[in-house]
């Protein structure tokens, strides 16, 4: 990515992938699509993004990229429902549609599946790390938690209520989740 | 769906939609394409099953449908052993292709998303029930222990791990997902 679009530029340009994956989805959005509609050339596309998955994954990372702190309640439950009712206000959001969107393309096309495996599933492990060990800290947790199962859950039942529209992403969903299923599950002895 | 067409000819029908979703797709999979491979006039599709979603949805029954009473192997852990081995066998096969196919479609889709989540989804619901009452009948479980989010976990990781690659659906997973996450779940006192 050398040289590098300058900072505005780059902005217009991720603006013009969301809008673009919200109007024609990601396997009908162009790279020239993309140029036309932030003003931009195609060769400062092509040289700044090679790929589509490449393009696609940088508007992910400017907008809900850079370090996630989740945000520290003083109790593990608090932690937990914090992060849940984030990822449910994503998910109803108009950008939970574009990620649902790309979900589907990447069952498809593997190279858009490990890119955004790697930008939006394993760039989160470190916040739920965070979450764990300092429910550790606390005495909430035993000695050795760990947080594998919490994002894998935490993702699986946020997804399979999105795919099958099962029924709102709400406050209620999440005090089931957490409470029913994350707090048991990671309170259980090692 | 009167008249209903012969069986063998509608067995013929169902086995065409599989090996055409199998092939292009919901999106680009037609009902004259599915006449044709089934030597059946167009007449007939249309006659038996007036949309697409009919179709698909009368196929999945043909090969899934029917009463599905889940294996009684004696103990709680066994029957959820088994029933998870089944899920993920069915996940591994080409039919766990057509099915995340069919579900990445339905995402598009609300009339064909609505009759997936009843033909696949609700009409297990009874299978899920049976495995508590029997465990709540062995004393394994308490009186009152309900079956709701055993399946919406149990769905719920599957589909997880099949729409992000995350890992084969073998025996540890099928393990780690019983002992983990599905028996600390239902055994918490309500």
């Amino acid at each position: 990515m050398s040289p590098a679009p300058k900072p505005g530029r780059r902005e217009a340009i991720c603006e013009a992938v969301f809008e673009l994956l919200g109007e024609v989805g990601y396997d009908r959005m162009s790279m020239d699509a993309v140029a036309a509609r932030a003003r931009a050339s195609k060769a400062t596309i092509y040289r700044g993004w090679p790929t589509k998955p490449d393009l696609v994954m940088d508007a992910f990372e400017h907008r809900f990229g850079g370090p996630f702190e989740p945000q520290d309640t003083g109790t593990l439950r608090g932690d937990l429902m914090a992060l849940l009712t984030a990822a449910c206000h994503v998910a109803n959001s108009p950008d939970g549609d574009v990620m649902t969107g790309l979900m589907t393309a990447a069952t498809r096309n593997p190279e858009l599946a490990e890119t955004f495996r790697r930008c939006v599933y394993e760039a989160k492990q470190s916040a739920y790390d965070t979450i764990v060990r300092r429910a550790v800290e606390r005495g909430e947790l035993p000695e050795g938690a760990t947080s594998d199962l919490l994002h894998e859950i935490l993702h699986a039942m946020v997804l399979n209520r999105t795919m099958w529209h099962e029924g709102p992403l709400d406050e209620s969903f999440a005090t089931r989740v957490v409470d029913r299923v994350l707090l048991p599950v990671l309170r259980q002895p090692a």
